[in-house]
C-alpha cells in the first residue's frame, strides 16, 4: 500500500534524476559524436529519452560507448546550474543548433516550451549547464551529477522519431535510458521489462485463444472466443451480484441513437472526433453509442421520480464505441468497442457522499478480490478562473463535491494526488490508476461527478418539500471496460487465472485409452456441477498431455490412470506443479469451495 | 397439442368459408348502395375483408344493414359457380367496375393474380357466381352458402384503404368482417379481440413499466427500463444455464464490423435494404451488423479445428441492427434492435440430426416452462427446378437436410407444415409459431440449416481422415429476442408473470407507520436471498397499497400489521387474491421454491 498522498511523479527525485541522465547521455553524444544536433530530452515515466539527429545509425556498441562516458562524466560531480536569458542570448549559444533555435522561436512567441509542449502562458527562457554540456530547459534537475548512482542507469534501445512528432518532419534516433535510485531497483524494473515482454496481453491473449482481431471485422473491435467469453461472463456474473448488494437496478439500451440524442447530451458537435461517423438514412442521421449516459438520463426521465426512488441506480453492461486514431489502437487498452461496467447513479446533494463512499468501497472490494495492490486515484478538481468558461458556473457545488470526494477518500484511506484545473465541464473527475505485479500502470476507470447533463436533460424529481429538483449524476465503471480489465489481468495474473476466472479449469488427463471412460465420467461430473472441464482424449502420451494443459495455464490437471481409476481417485497436480493423489469427493470439495468464494489460492 | 401435421390455413374450410362470405358481403353493399364500385376481397387471418368504393362513408348502422341482409343471401343455398372466361368477357361482365377492369389487364398481361398480387405465371381468368353477385376470382370458395352458418359471421368495422396500397391512388373503404364454423367458435373469437386490446404488450408494458421509446433515441430502438431488465437479465440467466447444460459455449462479438465482411458473408448487397445506411472514414465503410453469423464464423475460422472440436456450439446473445421502415414498426414486435438469443452450431453432416434433435427439444422444454401449448414448425424446403438458381446446387445435401429435418420433427412430435419452394437461399429454414393465451399467432424464431456460408468463409475442420471438411452450420434463436418474446410473454400472461419472471416478485405493505420496521428488516432479509422486493413506505392507506401493487401485478403482497409484526409472521395476499397468515420462515421456503423451480404456479 503507497503512501496515502502519492506524490505526482514531476515533483519527484527520480523524475530530476532522470531528466538530469538524459543531459547527461546528450553531453556523452556530442563528446562521441561532434557536430551532432540535439533536439529535446525529457524524462518519463520509469526512465528517459533524447532525440538526436546524427550522421550514421547507432549501434548497440555505441550504447555501451555511450553509457561508458556518462558513468565518467556522473563521476566528476558537477553541479546543475540553472540560468534566466533572454532569447538573443539563447539564439546565440545555441547558434549551431537547428532544432533548438526552432524551440526558442516557439518559446519567444510564447507557444511552446522548451521540450516543444504547447503553453498557455508566454514562459520565461532558462538554460541549465553542467560540465561542458548546457541544454534549453525548464528543469528541474538534480543539484549535483552526484546524485546519480552510474550502477543504476542504463541505455536500452534505440528507436526512430520524427522531429516534433511529425511525418513530414527528419526522422531522428532517440535513445531510451532508464534511470534509478540504486542498482536494485534498476535490477527490479529490468526484470519487469523482461517479464512484460512475456506477460504482454496481445502475446497471451493469442497463446491462450482469450480474443482475436480480424481484418475484415476492422481495427479495434475484438472477437471474444469461447475462452474469453468464459472470462467475460464470471466478470459479469461478479460484477452483477456486486451491484445487486449495492442495490442497483439493470437497464438495457441500444447501441445508436439519433443525432439529436447527443446534440442534447453534449457530445455532438465537441466529441464528434472520437465517434464514429453517422449513418444517414430518410433524412436522419444516427450514430453509434460512445457512452451510456445520454440513454439511462432517458430511462430516468421516462416517468416521473420522486425522493423515494432516489437514490436510482441504474446499471448496463454497455457496449460503446469510440473512434480512436488507427496509430492509438493498443492490443485490448485502446480499442474501438468498449463493452463497459457501466452506472449512473442519480442522487440529491445530500446523498452524494454516501454514494460516493459506496463506489469507492466498490473499488476496494474489487482490488482485494483481484489482488490488486498497488493503486491511487488521480482527482481532477476546477480553478476558480475557469468557471463559466471550462466549468459549470457553480462555485458552491464545486467547491461542496470537490470537499466531499476528498474526504470520502481520506475517510477511506485511498492514495490520490489531487490536479487542480483538469476536471471536466461539468464536474470533477476521478481516474483509478492501478500497478499489475509486473509494475505497468493502467487507467482502469474514470469516475465523473456530473451536475450540468441532468439539468442539460431537464431530469428533476420531486423533494421532500413536494419541489421539483435536479438530481446530480456520478458516473462510475469499477471493473472499466472488459477489455481493458482482461488485458490488465491478463499481464497481472501473466494468463495463470485464478480457479474461478480461468476460462477452463480443469483438464482431465487419462494416462491410457483405459482410462478414456473413467475420464470422461469424471469430466460429465464436473460439469454437471458448472466447472468448465475437458478432458484430453487425444492419442498423446501423458507427458505431452501435461505440457500441453500447462501451457493453457489450466490450474488443475487430473491424471488419471488404472490405480486412480480403481479407487475412485485423482492425481491432482496443479498449475504449480505440486501434486496430490485424492478421492474424486475431496478434489470436487476443493474446486467448489474455490470457485464458489472466488479464492485466489490454487 | 395440434395435429401432427397442420393443415394450411389456405386448404381450409374456414379460409373458404370467410372468403365466400367476403362474396357475399359485396353483394349486399351493391344492393344497398347501388353504383357501388368494388375492388378486392380476401379472406385473411380470423377473417376478410372487401374494399368498395362508395358515395358516402359507412356508419355503424349501415354495417347493421348489409350484416342483416347477408344473413337474408346466405340461408338463399346458392351454389358458388366457377367459370373461366377470356379477358374479353371479363371486360364486359365487369364493364361498370373500373377496379376490376384494372384487374383484368394485369390479369391479361400475366402480372398479377385476381387480387392484384404478383404472380410468376400468367394464370387463367376465373370468375365465381353466387345469386345474382359475380366475382373475379380465382377461389377456392364453399359449394353453398348453406355451408356458411349465418349466426357465426360478424362485420367488425370500417377502415380506409388505398387502392393497391398505394398512397397515389383513390381511398377506398374497407369493410372488415369474421366468419367461424358456429357461434361458439364466433363468440370465443370475440372474446379474445377484447382480450387482446387489454394485453396489447405496448399498453401493458407502458402501464408495467417494462420499456420505453424515445423520440431523440429513434423508432424500433426500445429501452429497457429496470423492470424490464430485470425480465432480460432472468431470460439470459435461463438461457445461459439450458445453453450450458447443452454444452453450447459464450463468445463477445462486436455489434459494427467493416463493409467487406457483410460483402464476405454475402449480406451485401442482396440484404442492403434492411440494414443501416454504412459510416464511412478514412476511406473504409462500417455497418452495424444485421445478423451475427458472420461474426462466430470468423471465430470459427480463427484456429484451426479438428472433428474432435466439433459440434462446437458458439451462442451469444448479440444484439443486431435491421433497418425496418417506419410503417412497419410495432411495438416490441417489429423493430431495429434486436437482443437475439443467437447460436450457431457448426458440426459434421454425421452429426447434424443430432444436433437439430437437440435443438428441437430445446425449443420444447422453453415451451412447457413457458406454458405454450400451441405451436408449429414452418418447414419451407426447396424446389429441385431453383437449383443453381434460387437454391445452392447440392441436391443430395437438400434431400439429405430436408428429410433429416422432417425425421427429427415427427420423432419429437412437433406438428408442423411443409411448403416447398420457399427454403434460404443455402439452406431449408424453419420458423417457429406459436399462439399466445389469447391466441394471436406469433413467428417465434426462425432455424436455418447453412451450408453455404462456412464455404463462403472457407471454414474446414480436419476430419477423422486427416482431411479439410466443411462444416454443415445451424442457425438457432429458440428464445428469439427479447423484443419479441418479452413481447409475446406480456400478451401471453396478460402481465402478470410467473414468480421467477416478475419484475417485483415482493411487495410489502405495512399497515401503520408502526410496522415500517419490520417491512424494512422484512425486505433487506428478502433482498438478500435475491428476491426482488420493494417496500410500501407510502402514506397511502393499506387498500390503496393493494391496489397499487396489484395494478403493477406483483405476485406476492405481504400484508403486516401489529399482529404480524408480533408473531414474525405475514399476511400473504397473492395476485389471485387468495389470502394466507404465515411465519416468515414459511414465506421464504415458499417464494425461493417458486423461484429456483422457475414454477408456473402462484
Amino acid at each position: 500500500m503507497v503512501a496515502k498522498m502519492r506524490e505526482r511523479y514531476e515533483d519527484s527525485k527520480l523524475y530530476r534524476i532522470r531528466h538530469s541522465t538524459a543531459h547527461v547521455m546528450a553531453q556523452a553524444v556530442m563528446e562521441l559524436f561532434p557536430g551532432a544536433k540535439i533536439a529535446i530530452g525529457p524524462a518519463i515515466e520509469d526512465g528517459f529519452y533524447y532525440d538526436f539527429d546524427l550522421p550514421r545509425t547507432l549501434t548497440p556498441e555505441d550504447l555501451e560507448q555511450i553509457q561508458k562516458r556518462m558513468v565518467e562524466i556522473i563521476k566528476g560531480k558537477h553541479p546543475f546550474v540553472r540560468r534566466v536569458v533572454s532569447a538573443e542570448e539563447a539564439r546565440q549559444i545555441f547558434k549551431d543548433q537547428p532544432y533548438k533555435l526552432e524551440l526558442i522561436e516557439g518559446l519567444e512567441r510564447g507557444e511552446v516550451d522548451e521540450d516543444g509542449n504547447p503553453v498557455e502562458e508566454k514562459p520565461e527562457i532558462s538554460i541549465y549547464q553542467h560540465d561542458s554540456f548546457v541544454d534549453l530547459c525548464r528543469g528541474p534537475h538534480v543539484e549535483n551529477t552526484a546524485e546519480i548512482n552510474p550502477k543504476a542507469i542504463k541505455l536500452l534501445h534505440v528507436s526512430g522519431a520524427y522531429w516534433r512528432g511529425d511525418e513530414h518532419n527528419p526522422m531522428l534516433q532517440r535513445i531510451y535510458g532508464t534511470a534509478w535510485n540504486d542498482p536494485k531497483e534498476l535490477e527490479e524494473y529490468l526484470w519487469r521489462l523482461e517479464e512484460a515482454k512475456k506477460r504482454d496481453h496481445r502475446k497471451l491473449g493469442r497463446e491462450l485463444d482469450i480474443f482475436t482481431f480480424d481484418e475484415e471485422v476492422g481495427p479495434g473491435l475484438a472477437l471474444w472466443t469461447p475462452r474469453g467469453g468464459a472470462i467475460i461472463e464470471e466478470i459479469e456474473k461478479l460484477a452483477k451480484e456486486v451491484e445487486f448488494k449495492h442495490r442497483y437496478v439493470r437497464v438495457r439500451t441500444p447501441h445508436l441513437a439519433k443525432e439529436d440524442l447527443f446534440v442534447h447530451s453534449g457530445h455532438l458537435p465537441y466529441y464528434a472526433e472520437s465517434m464514429y461517423p453517422p449513418m444517414e438514412l430518410e433524412g436522419v442521421r444516427y450514430y453509434v453509442k460512445p457512452m451510456n449516459c445520454p440513454m439511462h438520463h432517458k430511462i430516468f426521465a421516462s416517468r416521473p421520480r420522486s425522493y423515494r426512488d432516489l437514490p436510482l441506480r441504474l446499471a448496463e453492461y454497455g457496449t460503446c464505441y469510440r473512434y480512436e486514431k488507427s496509430g492509438e489502437l493498443f492490443g485490448l487498452m485502446r480499442v474501438r468497442s468498449l463493452q463497459m461496467n457501466d452506472a449512473h447513479i442519480y442522487c440529491s446533494e445530500a446523498q452524494f457522499e454516501q454514494e460516493f463512499t459506496d463506489v469507492i468501497k466498490m473499488y476496494l472490494e474489487y482490488f482485494e478480490l483481484f489482488g490488486i495492490q498497488e493503486y491511487y486515484m488521480r482527482f481532477s478538481t476546477h480553478h476558480p478562473r475557469g468557471l463559466g468558461k471550462k466549468y459549470v458556473n457553480n462555485p458552491e457545488l464545486w467547491k461542496k463535491t470537490e470537499d466531499m470526494v476528498r474526504q470520502a477518500m481520506q475517510k477511506n484511506g485511498i492514495p490520490y494526488i489531487e490536479i487542480a484545473d483538469e476536471a471536466a465541464f461539468y464536474g470533477p473527475k476521478i481516474d483509478v490508476q492501478v500497478r499489475s505485479a509486473i509494475g505497468r500502470e493502467f487507467t482502469l476507470a474514470t469516475n465523473q461527478v456530473d451536475f450540468a447533463q441532468p439539468a442539460r436533460f431537464e431530469l428533476t424529481f420531486t423533494n421532500e418539500a413536494g419541489q421539483p429538483e435536479t438530481p446530480l449524476c456520478l458516473h462510475r465503471a469499477p471493473l472499466s471496460t472488459h477489455e481493458r480489465l482482461i488485458g490488465f489481468l491478463l499481464e497481472h495474473y501473466a494468463g495463470a487465472f485464478p480457479v474461478w476466472l480461468s476460462p477452463e479449469q480443469v483438464r482431465i488427463i487419462p494416462i491410457t485409452d483405459s482410462q478414456n471412460e473413467y475420464a470422461v465420467n469424471l469430466q460429465n461430473r464436473l460439469y454437471d456441477l458448472g466447472v468448465r472441464v475437458e478432458a484430453d482424449l487425444t492419442p498423446d502420451r501423458m507427458n505431452a498431455k501435461i505440457r500441453k494443459a500447462q501451457l493453457m495455464k489450466v490450474p488443475y490437471m487430473l491424471v488419471v490412470g488404472e490405480k486412480e481409476m480403481n479407487a475412485g481417485a485423482v492425481a491432482l497436480r496443479k498449475r504449480d506443479g505440486s501434486q496430490q493423489v485424492m478421492p474424486v469427493e475431496e478434489f470436487i470439495a476443493l474446486i467448489t469451495d474455490r470457485i464458489r468464494t472466488r479464492s485466489a489460492e490454487l
